[in-house]
Protein backbone atom coordinates (compact mmCIF):
# COMPACT_ATOMS: atom_id res chain seq x y z
CA UNK A 1 0.00 0.00 0.00
CA UNK A 2 1.30 3.36 -1.19
CA UNK A 3 1.43 6.04 1.69
CA UNK A 4 -0.52 9.28 1.06
CA UNK A 5 1.62 12.35 0.48
CA UNK A 6 -0.06 15.46 2.31
CA UNK A 7 0.55 18.51 0.74
CA UNK A 8 -2.60 20.22 2.91
CA UNK A 9 -4.83 20.63 5.12
CA UNK A 10 -7.63 22.79 5.04
CA UNK A 11 -9.92 23.62 8.67
CA UNK A 12 -13.30 25.13 8.07
CA UNK A 13 -14.00 27.81 10.77
CA UNK A 14 -17.64 27.74 11.92
CA UNK A 15 -18.91 24.48 14.21
CA UNK A 16 -15.26 23.46 12.99
CA UNK A 17 -12.89 25.68 14.67
CA UNK A 18 -15.11 27.71 16.89
CA UNK A 19 -18.56 28.19 17.88
CA UNK A 20 -21.35 29.23 15.63
CA UNK A 21 -24.45 27.55 15.13
CA UNK A 22 -25.51 27.80 19.13
CA UNK A 23 -25.33 32.02 18.56
CA UNK A 24 -27.91 31.44 15.86
CA UNK A 25 -29.84 28.90 17.89
CA UNK A 26 -29.67 31.36 20.65
CA UNK A 27 -30.77 34.34 18.78
CA UNK A 28 -33.41 32.19 16.84
CA UNK A 29 -34.85 31.41 20.53
CA UNK A 30 -35.29 34.96 21.22
CA UNK A 31 -36.52 36.38 17.94
CA UNK A 32 -39.36 33.16 18.74
CA UNK A 33 -39.86 35.05 22.19
CA UNK A 34 -40.65 38.47 20.41
CA UNK A 35 -42.85 36.76 18.01
CA UNK A 36 -44.87 35.00 20.57
CA UNK A 37 -47.94 37.23 20.44
CA UNK A 38 -48.24 37.41 16.36
CA UNK A 39 -47.19 33.37 15.82
CA UNK A 40 -50.18 31.49 16.67
CA UNK A 41 -49.95 28.10 15.57
CA UNK A 42 -48.18 28.75 12.72
CA UNK A 43 -44.13 27.65 12.57
CA UNK A 44 -42.08 30.61 13.41
CA UNK A 45 -38.94 28.32 12.40
CA UNK A 46 -40.13 26.93 9.37
CA UNK A 47 -41.20 30.26 8.05
CA UNK A 48 -37.85 31.71 9.46
CA UNK A 49 -36.33 29.12 7.29
CA UNK A 50 -37.86 29.45 4.12
CA UNK A 51 -37.21 33.80 3.92
CA UNK A 52 -33.39 32.45 4.41
CA UNK A 53 -33.68 30.36 1.22
CA UNK A 54 -35.56 33.02 -0.27
CA UNK A 55 -32.71 35.27 0.21
CA UNK A 56 -30.01 33.53 0.06
CA UNK A 57 -29.73 34.16 -3.78
CA UNK A 58 -29.71 37.62 -3.06
CA UNK A 59 -28.13 37.94 0.51
CA UNK A 60 -25.62 35.01 0.64
CA UNK A 61 -24.81 33.79 4.03
CA UNK A 62 -23.93 35.16 7.47
CA UNK A 63 -25.42 37.27 10.57
CA UNK A 64 -26.07 39.90 8.63
CA UNK A 65 -28.29 38.14 5.83
CA UNK A 66 -29.89 36.34 8.41
CA UNK A 67 -30.94 39.44 10.82
CA UNK A 68 -32.66 40.84 7.67
CA UNK A 69 -34.46 37.22 7.17
CA UNK A 70 -35.70 37.63 11.06
CA UNK A 71 -37.36 40.77 10.14
CA UNK A 72 -38.67 40.23 6.75
CA UNK A 73 -40.19 37.31 8.78
CA UNK A 74 -41.78 39.05 11.17
CA UNK A 75 -43.31 41.35 9.50
CA UNK A 76 -44.89 39.16 7.10
CA UNK A 77 -45.96 36.75 9.93
CA UNK A 78 -47.52 40.01 11.91
CA UNK A 79 -49.51 40.85 8.74
CA UNK A 80 -47.14 43.97 9.56
CA UNK A 81 -48.10 44.67 13.49
CA UNK A 82 -44.94 44.18 14.42
CA UNK A 83 -43.63 47.58 16.18
CA UNK A 84 -40.52 49.57 15.63
CA UNK A 85 -39.52 48.40 18.97
CA UNK A 86 -39.48 44.43 17.91
CA UNK A 87 -37.47 44.96 15.01
CA UNK A 88 -34.97 47.30 17.04
CA UNK A 89 -34.76 44.24 19.29
CA UNK A 90 -34.26 41.98 16.51
CA UNK A 91 -31.13 44.41 15.18
CA UNK A 92 -29.90 44.15 18.46
CA UNK A 93 -29.98 40.62 18.75
CA UNK A 94 -28.15 40.10 14.99
CA UNK A 95 -25.62 42.91 16.53
CA UNK A 96 -25.09 41.21 19.36
CA UNK A 97 -23.93 38.05 17.61
CA UNK A 98 -21.77 40.04 15.72
CA UNK A 99 -20.32 40.97 18.85
CA UNK A 100 -20.43 37.35 20.00
CA UNK A 101 -16.83 36.32 21.69
CA UNK A 102 -15.29 33.98 19.46
CA UNK A 103 -15.59 30.47 21.38
CA UNK A 104 -12.76 27.93 19.57
CA UNK A 105 -14.06 24.35 20.40
CA UNK A 106 -12.00 21.71 22.50
CA UNK A 107 -9.14 21.07 21.18
CA UNK A 108 -9.14 23.15 17.71
CA UNK A 109 -5.81 25.01 18.97
CA UNK A 110 -4.03 22.42 19.51
CA UNK A 111 -5.17 20.37 16.44
CA UNK A 112 -3.94 23.04 14.27
CA UNK A 113 -0.29 23.21 16.24
CA UNK A 114 -0.22 19.24 15.87
CA UNK A 115 -1.15 19.36 12.26
CA UNK A 116 1.12 22.38 11.20
CA UNK A 117 4.24 20.50 12.29
CA UNK A 118 4.00 17.83 9.35
CA UNK A 119 1.78 20.00 6.87
CA UNK A 120 0.97 23.56 5.68
CA UNK A 121 -2.67 24.29 7.08
CA UNK A 122 -4.80 26.74 5.78
CA UNK A 123 -8.42 27.77 6.96
CA UNK A 124 -11.37 28.13 4.49
CA UNK A 125 -14.50 29.37 5.73
CA UNK A 126 -17.64 30.79 3.84
CA UNK A 127 -20.15 33.17 4.64
CA UNK A 128 -19.94 36.92 5.37
CA UNK A 129 -15.76 38.39 4.61
CA UNK A 130 -16.10 40.78 7.00
CA UNK A 131 -17.98 39.07 10.09
CA UNK A 132 -15.63 36.49 9.04
CA UNK A 133 -12.17 38.07 9.27
CA UNK A 134 -13.12 39.59 12.36
CA UNK A 135 -14.21 36.36 13.77
CA UNK A 136 -10.31 34.58 12.92
CA UNK A 137 -8.99 38.11 14.45
CA UNK A 138 -10.94 37.58 17.67
CA UNK A 139 -10.12 33.83 17.08
CA UNK A 140 -6.64 34.81 18.24
CA UNK A 141 -5.83 31.56 15.27
CA UNK A 142 -4.79 34.22 12.57
CA UNK A 143 -1.36 33.24 12.88
CA UNK A 144 -1.88 30.10 12.79
CA UNK A 145 -2.30 29.80 9.26
CA UNK A 146 -0.37 29.41 6.30
CA UNK A 147 -3.26 30.81 4.18
CA UNK A 148 -6.74 31.85 4.44
CA UNK A 149 -9.80 31.49 2.20
CA UNK A 150 -12.79 33.12 2.78
CA UNK A 151 -15.48 32.10 -0.06
CA UNK A 152 -18.90 32.98 -0.85
CA UNK A 153 -20.02 29.14 -1.15
CA UNK A 154 -18.23 26.08 -0.95
CA UNK A 155 -18.88 23.83 -3.70
CA UNK A 156 -16.50 21.95 -5.51
CA UNK A 157 -15.51 25.19 -8.02
CA UNK A 158 -14.66 27.04 -5.27
CA UNK A 159 -12.29 24.15 -3.59
CA UNK A 160 -10.78 23.54 -7.55
CA UNK A 161 -9.64 27.14 -7.55
CA UNK A 162 -8.16 27.10 -4.26
CA UNK A 163 -6.14 24.19 -5.26
CA UNK A 164 -5.41 25.41 -8.43
CA UNK A 165 -3.69 28.26 -7.27
CA UNK A 166 -1.55 26.56 -5.34
CA UNK A 167 -0.76 24.30 -7.24
CA UNK A 168 -2.07 21.31 -5.22
CA UNK A 169 -3.24 18.11 -6.60
CA UNK A 170 -7.02 17.09 -4.73
CA UNK A 171 -5.30 13.63 -3.80
CA UNK A 172 -2.81 15.44 -1.34
CA UNK A 173 -5.44 17.78 -0.12
CA UNK A 174 -7.24 16.76 3.26
CA UNK A 175 -10.40 19.27 4.36
CA UNK A 176 -12.12 18.93 7.79
CA UNK A 177 -15.24 20.19 8.72
CA UNK A 178 -18.71 19.92 10.03
CA UNK A 179 -21.05 20.12 7.63
CA UNK A 180 -21.10 17.63 5.42
CA UNK A 181 -22.83 19.71 2.34
CA UNK A 182 -20.10 22.54 2.68
CA UNK A 183 -16.81 20.68 3.57
CA UNK A 184 -17.41 16.65 2.67
CA UNK A 185 -19.35 16.11 -0.05
CA UNK A 186 -17.83 18.81 -2.70
CA UNK A 187 -14.06 17.73 -1.64
CA UNK A 188 -15.08 14.06 -1.65
CA UNK A 189 -16.12 14.96 -5.25
CA UNK A 190 -12.65 16.96 -6.48
CA UNK A 191 -10.85 13.38 -5.36
CA UNK A 192 -9.52 14.68 -2.26
CA UNK A 193 -9.66 13.80 1.34
CA UNK A 194 -12.63 14.74 4.20
CA UNK A 195 -12.40 14.79 8.05
CA UNK A 196 -16.01 14.83 9.18
CA UNK A 197 -16.18 16.23 12.61
CA UNK A 198 -20.08 16.78 13.64
CA UNK A 199 -21.12 19.37 15.49
CA UNK A 200 -23.99 18.93 17.79
CA UNK A 201 -26.16 21.61 16.03
CA UNK A 202 -26.48 21.77 12.06
CA UNK A 203 -28.58 24.44 10.28
CA UNK A 204 -31.21 23.04 8.13
CA UNK A 205 -29.38 23.91 4.74
CA UNK A 206 -26.43 22.26 5.59
CA UNK A 207 -27.68 19.22 6.23
CA UNK A 208 -27.56 16.50 3.28
CA UNK A 209 -27.90 12.93 3.24
CA UNK A 210 -24.95 11.36 4.74
CA UNK A 211 -25.41 7.78 3.64
CA UNK A 212 -22.98 7.74 0.68
CA UNK A 213 -20.38 9.80 1.74
CA UNK A 214 -19.87 7.92 4.64
CA UNK A 215 -19.06 4.72 2.59
CA UNK A 216 -16.58 6.72 0.44
CA UNK A 217 -13.12 5.73 0.82
CA UNK A 218 -11.80 8.77 1.56
CA UNK A 219 -14.04 9.71 4.04
CA UNK A 220 -13.30 9.90 7.54
CA UNK A 221 -15.15 10.65 10.45
CA UNK A 222 -13.97 11.58 14.13
CA UNK A 223 -15.45 12.59 17.28
CA UNK A 224 -13.22 15.20 18.22
CA UNK A 225 -10.30 17.51 16.92
CA UNK A 226 -8.46 15.66 19.21
CA UNK A 227 -8.02 12.69 17.26
CA UNK A 228 -7.00 14.44 14.23
CA UNK A 229 -3.62 13.60 14.25
CA UNK A 230 -3.59 10.31 14.46
CA UNK A 231 -6.14 10.04 11.74
CA UNK A 232 -4.27 11.90 9.44
CA UNK A 233 -1.41 9.57 9.60
CA UNK A 234 -3.35 6.93 9.02
CA UNK A 235 -4.73 8.00 5.98
CA UNK B 1 15.66 58.23 -17.11
CA UNK B 2 14.64 54.59 -16.01
CA UNK B 3 11.68 52.97 -17.35
CA UNK B 4 8.95 51.73 -15.07
CA UNK B 5 8.54 48.10 -15.26
CA UNK B 6 4.80 47.30 -14.55
CA UNK B 7 4.58 43.54 -13.08
CA UNK B 8 0.52 43.94 -12.54
CA UNK B 9 -2.26 46.51 -12.64
CA UNK B 10 -5.06 46.45 -10.81
CA UNK B 11 -8.69 47.84 -11.43
CA UNK B 12 -11.01 48.76 -8.68
CA UNK B 13 -14.78 47.72 -9.38
CA UNK B 14 -17.26 49.75 -8.20
CA UNK B 15 -17.50 53.39 -9.81
CA UNK B 16 -14.57 52.53 -11.55
CA UNK B 17 -15.48 49.59 -13.69
CA UNK B 18 -19.27 49.31 -13.02
CA UNK B 19 -21.97 52.45 -11.43
CA UNK B 20 -22.27 51.78 -7.85
CA UNK B 21 -22.66 55.15 -5.85
CA UNK B 22 -25.60 56.12 -8.17
CA UNK B 23 -27.53 53.35 -6.76
CA UNK B 24 -26.80 53.97 -3.36
CA UNK B 25 -27.93 57.68 -3.99
CA UNK B 26 -31.18 57.06 -6.04
CA UNK B 27 -31.78 54.60 -2.51
CA UNK B 28 -31.29 57.21 -0.24
CA UNK B 29 -33.87 59.58 -2.14
CA UNK B 30 -35.96 56.53 -2.10
CA UNK B 31 -35.20 56.44 1.62
CA UNK B 32 -35.77 60.23 2.20
CA UNK B 33 -39.68 60.12 0.65
CA UNK B 34 -40.20 57.67 2.86
CA UNK B 35 -39.06 59.32 5.82
CA UNK B 36 -40.44 62.66 4.70
CA UNK B 37 -42.87 62.66 7.43
CA UNK B 38 -40.97 61.33 10.36
CA UNK B 39 -37.58 64.17 9.38
CA UNK B 40 -39.31 67.59 9.98
CA UNK B 41 -36.10 69.71 9.82
CA UNK B 42 -33.50 67.34 10.60
CA UNK B 43 -30.76 66.54 8.26
CA UNK B 44 -31.78 62.60 7.38
CA UNK B 45 -28.77 62.03 5.46
CA UNK B 46 -26.31 63.38 8.13
CA UNK B 47 -28.27 60.68 10.75
CA UNK B 48 -28.15 57.99 8.35
CA UNK B 49 -24.49 58.75 7.31
CA UNK B 50 -24.03 58.83 11.22
CA UNK B 51 -25.83 55.37 11.62
CA UNK B 52 -23.27 53.99 9.06
CA UNK B 53 -20.14 54.52 10.59
CA UNK B 54 -21.30 54.08 13.94
CA UNK B 55 -22.03 50.29 12.48
CA UNK B 56 -19.04 49.84 9.88
CA UNK B 57 -16.71 48.08 12.63
CA UNK B 58 -20.00 45.19 13.09
CA UNK B 59 -21.40 45.65 9.69
CA UNK B 60 -18.53 46.28 6.79
CA UNK B 61 -19.51 47.75 3.46
CA UNK B 62 -22.16 46.84 1.22
CA UNK B 63 -25.71 47.13 0.55
CA UNK B 64 -26.90 44.40 3.28
CA UNK B 65 -25.02 47.01 5.92
CA UNK B 66 -26.47 49.55 4.41
CA UNK B 67 -30.15 48.69 4.68
CA UNK B 68 -29.92 47.68 8.34
CA UNK B 69 -28.36 51.26 8.68
CA UNK B 70 -31.22 52.74 7.39
CA UNK B 71 -33.78 50.71 9.32
CA UNK B 72 -31.43 51.91 12.56
CA UNK B 73 -32.13 55.35 11.32
CA UNK B 74 -35.88 54.99 10.40
CA UNK B 75 -36.36 53.68 13.87
CA UNK B 76 -34.63 56.52 15.73
CA UNK B 77 -35.36 59.68 13.57
CA UNK B 78 -39.15 58.44 13.67
CA UNK B 79 -38.75 57.58 17.94
CA UNK B 80 -40.16 54.49 17.07
CA UNK B 81 -43.46 55.49 14.88
CA UNK B 82 -42.32 54.10 11.71
CA UNK B 83 -44.38 51.28 10.72
CA UNK B 84 -43.96 47.84 9.53
CA UNK B 85 -44.12 48.79 5.98
CA UNK B 86 -42.29 51.22 5.88
CA UNK B 87 -39.45 49.09 7.24
CA UNK B 88 -40.66 46.44 4.75
CA UNK B 89 -40.30 49.12 1.84
CA UNK B 90 -36.75 49.63 3.29
CA UNK B 91 -35.90 45.78 3.25
CA UNK B 92 -37.53 46.26 -0.98
CA UNK B 93 -34.83 49.41 -1.60
CA UNK B 94 -31.98 47.49 -0.58
CA UNK B 95 -33.49 44.29 -2.41
CA UNK B 96 -33.46 46.45 -5.43
CA UNK B 97 -29.97 47.45 -5.00
CA UNK B 98 -28.69 43.64 -4.96
CA UNK B 99 -31.01 43.36 -7.93
CA UNK B 100 -30.03 46.26 -10.02
CA UNK B 101 -28.36 45.37 -13.14
CA UNK B 102 -24.66 46.23 -13.28
CA UNK B 103 -24.03 49.14 -15.34
CA UNK B 104 -20.07 49.00 -16.99
CA UNK B 105 -18.99 52.87 -17.11
CA UNK B 106 -17.80 54.09 -20.18
CA UNK B 107 -14.56 52.43 -21.93
CA UNK B 108 -14.20 49.77 -19.12
CA UNK B 109 -13.99 46.24 -21.14
CA UNK B 110 -11.60 48.43 -23.93
CA UNK B 111 -9.40 49.79 -20.98
CA UNK B 112 -9.03 46.02 -19.43
CA UNK B 113 -8.13 44.74 -22.71
CA UNK B 114 -5.84 47.06 -23.74
CA UNK B 115 -4.06 47.15 -20.84
CA UNK B 116 -4.04 43.29 -20.66
CA UNK B 117 -1.99 42.96 -24.18
CA UNK B 118 0.68 43.87 -21.79
CA UNK B 119 -0.05 43.58 -18.01
CA UNK B 120 -1.40 41.03 -15.70
CA UNK B 121 -4.60 42.26 -14.71
CA UNK B 122 -6.40 41.89 -11.54
CA UNK B 123 -9.31 43.00 -9.76
CA UNK B 124 -9.63 44.50 -6.04
CA UNK B 125 -12.50 45.71 -4.92
CA UNK B 126 -13.69 45.81 -1.17
CA UNK B 127 -17.19 45.70 -0.03
CA UNK B 128 -19.58 42.64 0.55
CA UNK B 129 -17.79 39.60 -0.90
CA UNK B 130 -21.47 37.69 -1.92
CA UNK B 131 -22.72 41.26 -3.21
CA UNK B 132 -18.87 41.85 -4.85
CA UNK B 133 -18.84 38.28 -6.56
CA UNK B 134 -21.88 38.52 -7.88
CA UNK B 135 -21.45 42.02 -9.44
CA UNK B 136 -18.26 40.47 -11.00
CA UNK B 137 -20.53 37.67 -12.57
CA UNK B 138 -23.24 39.78 -13.96
CA UNK B 139 -20.34 42.89 -15.12
CA UNK B 140 -19.23 39.74 -17.84
CA UNK B 141 -15.74 40.93 -16.47
CA UNK B 142 -15.02 37.41 -14.78
CA UNK B 143 -12.83 36.21 -16.92
CA UNK B 144 -10.56 39.33 -18.13
CA UNK B 145 -8.65 39.45 -14.79
CA UNK B 146 -5.56 37.16 -14.04
CA UNK B 147 -6.57 37.14 -10.53
CA UNK B 148 -9.36 38.95 -8.54
CA UNK B 149 -9.82 40.17 -4.53
CA UNK B 150 -12.31 41.09 -2.41
CA UNK B 151 -11.24 42.14 0.65
CA UNK B 152 -13.14 43.63 3.52
CA UNK B 153 -10.97 46.89 3.84
CA UNK B 154 -8.60 48.88 1.12
CA UNK B 155 -5.80 49.87 3.47
CA UNK B 156 -1.81 49.73 3.12
CA UNK B 157 -2.08 46.25 5.04
CA UNK B 158 -4.20 44.94 2.04
CA UNK B 159 -2.54 45.63 -0.68
CA UNK B 160 0.71 44.81 1.10
CA UNK B 161 -0.82 41.10 1.65
CA UNK B 162 -1.92 41.24 -2.01
CA UNK B 163 1.59 41.92 -3.65
CA UNK B 164 3.78 40.05 -0.91
CA UNK B 165 1.49 36.45 -2.35
CA UNK B 166 2.57 37.45 -5.79
CA UNK B 167 5.76 38.82 -5.13
CA UNK B 168 4.82 41.79 -6.94
CA UNK B 169 6.85 44.49 -5.78
CA UNK B 170 5.19 47.98 -4.86
CA UNK B 171 7.27 50.22 -7.74
CA UNK B 172 6.00 47.52 -10.39
CA UNK B 173 2.37 47.80 -9.32
CA UNK B 174 -0.33 49.96 -10.59
CA UNK B 175 -3.85 50.56 -8.85
CA UNK B 176 -6.29 52.11 -10.72
CA UNK B 177 -9.49 53.54 -8.80
CA UNK B 178 -12.18 56.40 -8.41
CA UNK B 179 -11.26 56.83 -4.51
CA UNK B 180 -8.84 58.45 -3.21
CA UNK B 181 -8.98 57.22 0.60
CA UNK B 182 -9.20 53.53 -0.80
CA UNK B 183 -7.26 52.89 -3.84
CA UNK B 184 -4.83 56.04 -4.23
CA UNK B 185 -3.64 57.28 -1.10
CA UNK B 186 -2.53 53.13 0.58
CA UNK B 187 -0.79 52.11 -3.14
CA UNK B 188 1.13 55.44 -2.98
CA UNK B 189 1.94 55.13 0.47
CA UNK B 190 2.31 51.60 -0.06
CA UNK B 191 5.55 52.96 -3.07
CA UNK B 192 2.96 51.88 -5.91
CA UNK B 193 2.06 53.45 -9.09
CA UNK B 194 -1.87 55.21 -8.79
CA UNK B 195 -4.12 56.27 -11.50
CA UNK B 196 -7.33 58.19 -10.36
CA UNK B 197 -10.08 58.12 -12.17
CA UNK B 198 -12.85 60.25 -10.44
CA UNK B 199 -16.72 59.15 -10.39
CA UNK B 200 -19.07 62.31 -10.60
CA UNK B 201 -20.27 61.29 -7.02
CA UNK B 202 -18.43 60.09 -4.23
CA UNK B 203 -19.79 58.51 -0.51
CA UNK B 204 -18.83 61.15 2.32
CA UNK B 205 -16.69 58.39 3.92
CA UNK B 206 -14.69 57.75 1.19
CA UNK B 207 -13.39 61.72 1.00
CA UNK B 208 -10.10 62.84 2.01
CA UNK B 209 -7.77 65.84 1.03
CA UNK B 210 -6.44 65.06 -1.69
CA UNK B 211 -3.92 67.84 -2.01
CA UNK B 212 -1.12 66.27 -1.09
CA UNK B 213 -1.92 62.91 -3.35
CA UNK B 214 -2.19 65.20 -6.44
CA UNK B 215 1.42 66.15 -6.53
CA UNK B 216 2.88 63.27 -5.48
CA UNK B 217 5.47 61.74 -8.16
CA UNK B 218 3.46 58.24 -8.56
CA UNK B 219 0.39 59.91 -8.69
CA UNK B 220 -1.99 60.26 -12.09
CA UNK B 221 -4.86 61.63 -12.76
CA UNK B 222 -7.31 60.89 -16.09
CA UNK B 223 -10.78 62.04 -16.53
CA UNK B 224 -11.99 58.70 -18.27
CA UNK B 225 -10.55 55.18 -18.40
CA UNK B 226 -10.47 55.27 -22.28
CA UNK B 227 -6.42 57.43 -21.55
CA UNK B 228 -5.39 54.81 -19.13
CA UNK B 229 -3.28 53.00 -22.18
CA UNK B 230 -1.09 55.83 -22.97
CA UNK B 231 -0.88 57.25 -19.17
CA UNK B 232 0.65 53.70 -18.38
CA UNK B 233 3.31 53.96 -20.78
CA UNK B 234 4.50 57.37 -19.78
CA UNK B 235 4.94 56.76 -15.86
Amino acid sequence: MLAVVIDLVAFDGDDTLWHNESIFSMTQERFRELMQPYVGDRDLDERLFATEMRNLRLFGYGVKAFTLSMIETAIELSDARVTAEEIAAIIHAGRSMLEHPVELLEGAEEAIERVSERHPVMLITKGDLFDQESKLARSGLGDRFDAVEIVAEKDERAYRRILDRRGVAPESFVMIGNSARSDIQPTLALGAYAVHVPYPLTWAHEQIDETELQTHGRYRRIDSLADLPVTLTSL
